[in-house]
């Protein structure tokens, strides 16, 4: 694809979400579940959120997209989860997976590992999280990812190849969030500029990104999600860093920019594209 | 009642409410109860979650009034929410029930079912969740209620029957939420205008009305109390709209709002009143 | 300690944790999670939140520090807790306790008997919670104390000889919020001034100190760990509340202003000691 057709998606991406209003469902991170809900209606989507398997099962089907995200699991997830991802994979429902925190815990690992084969159209995570992921699935070596807690010690570079992988073993596309974010179906790869230091200082922002490309991937291909996603935070952090003193003020000013970002000013955010070879 | 008399006890109840600092407690929602909590201190209140029976339990005893919203189901409520709701019928301890999401699980509609012969005090919710309710409870048909997720598909008028139906049914008030609201005790019917579009466009507005409903039940009645709350929230919810410009700062502006409105102000917020036939 | 000393650790401990951005674990309360968190990054730190036992047991060996509060607790906690506060304390991992809301059910108290032999490095609370533990870790007689919910019906100074009493068993330090806080590590006795009403109108002001003082218990002894702490709320809190027109603005502005405050600011707050006899 040209960066211009790409541009035209991405424009038709930000206003179908506020046209259409998708619905989606999610099981997510207790401490970032408000700032993901609250981001995926800044963008025009609607969002619920829910625990127990059989309603998962239930808003799976009400959704037009879904997503997961691992960060703090209770003993029920064990159970509820893999039915809720097998669901998406037979129904079609795009849906988004945050491998967040990988390698703490028996059930996140058992968890991950089982996701594989229900194929997420988009994962989202920092250069750690994606080189884990790829190492766990056996797709890009084990390529000794280092993740402290819920921080990457990794580049987004280092994360190129465990991302490529990662993409054609989906089918879909991965985001990998860092200084410069990088986005790639599988062939072509693209960077993303913009957001701000501050979000590294807030917490959240990961996640409400990973919920945000949810909501695109209801009217969108994956790769276009994960672009239009990753393009509206890196302007809107942008712009909220420049208008705030702290991360107090900045994720709330964050959250204003998002609502107010047009769709032209989103397609407009500097990338640079190049091929997978 | 007059409008007049309506008014005088809802300038008490905000009154009361900033100078007895009442006790609620809640079992809620995850996505929200950060919010609830804070929308019931900046009005005057005082607010304390739990999960566990006994916790519950001992709780009911120590609140001037409690919440209960089935928002994000766990396991455990199955088991801890119908004594947490027999106590409060049996220690007449005000409370009010928020029936989210109503239709999505099983467990959830179990739930709401036992909470019948419990009679909250106060049912507070948008269009569809209303008229679910009463139809689940046998009150008023089945008028086949479009619950998505979270949000309302039917109007505020359309659950005039069943808001209604429930009050008679409690003997206490339901609280209708939409563009305009509706709060009735089964004769008088009153509407409130006021609020944004931006209360849509965030999360917990509708959970935290309900909070905030329980707080004033502590020291008014069932009526009084979801007037006054729909009341100042309307108010705050305008005067938040005109200082904000997005949804992000909006929601902090809007509790600064509570904070600050005057009884006086909550009072004369704009109503209508008409008997139900 | 002389207050020149002191002051030279309060400077040191603040500009640590900017440079070494320690990681601090947390198993915490589900209402005040995201800001405990959003407070530990303004500060400097990194957070990282778990329920389960092995996830938490793998994060006390990747945490700096550690952070235990009983707010809302789940039935896994019963199981989960003890063998991670064990590990604390084997590890001698520096960590923080908060008994949120002592004397609400059974599994509460319970948990917190236990934790008296695993020594927490810092314990946090009210004045009633302070009391109260003082009393069922027998240290401090009965002193009868009076939680209601999350608040203290106690005095900072009706808490002083049960504070020095659980600071002398610990070997670490205490720290008693309310209007003025006092901080103890058995033998000196600080009281530090500040802060802002707005703290008790929020919800999350104790959580979060408890939190932060995690973060500082990663570079510093337990005693200047919380007076630190101590002092940076009760700086930021002092400077947010000029600024803000309520509760809801109040608490991103009071982040922006743990994150802004300089090390020198901090130790200035103003301070006074005595010894205990």
């Amino acid at each position: 694809m040209t960066g211009t057709r790409i541009r035209g998606q991405i424009v038709k991406a930000v206003e179908d979400v506020r046209t259409k209003n998708p619905l989606v469902g999610s099981v997510t991170n207790a401490v970032t579940m408000n700032m993901v809900a609250n981001a995926q209606l800044a963008v025009g989507g609607s969002a619920a959120v829910v625990y127990l398997q059989d309603e998962g099962e239930f808003l799976v089907k009400a959704s037009d997209a879904f997503y997961i995200n691992v960060g703090t699991l209770l003993p029920l997830h064990e159970t509820s989860l893999p039915p809720i991802a097998r669901s998406l994979h037979e129904t079609r429902t795009p849906w988004v997976l945050d491998p967040v925190a990988i390698g703490i815990g028996e059930m996140r690992n058992s968890l991950l590992t089982e996701f594989k084969e229900y194929r997420p159209d988009v994962i989202r995570g920092n250069a750690s999280e994606i080189i884990a992921l790829a190492g766990l699935w056996g797709l890009e070596g084990n390529a000794g990812s280092n993740v402290r807690g819920v921080d990457s010690t990794d580049t987004v570079d280092g994360a190129r190849d465990a991302a490529v992988a990662l993409a054609r073993w989906t089918g879909g596309a991965v985001a990998v969030s860092g200084k410069e974010d990088m986005v790639t179906d599988g062939s072509t790869i693209v960077r993303s500029e913009g957001g701000s230091d501050m979000m590294e200082r807030i917490t959240g922002s990961g996640c409400s990104l990973g919920g945000v490309t949810a909501v695109y991937a209801a009217v969108a291909s994956p790769f276009i999600a994960a672009l239009t996603a990753t393009s509206i935070y890196n302007l809107a952090g942008r712009r909220a860093a420049q208008s705030s003193n702290g991360p107090g003020m900045f994720q709330w000013m964050f959250l204003d920019e998002l609502y107010r970002a047009t769709a032209d000013d989103v397609a407009d955010n500097p990338m640079r594209m190049e091929e997978a070879e």
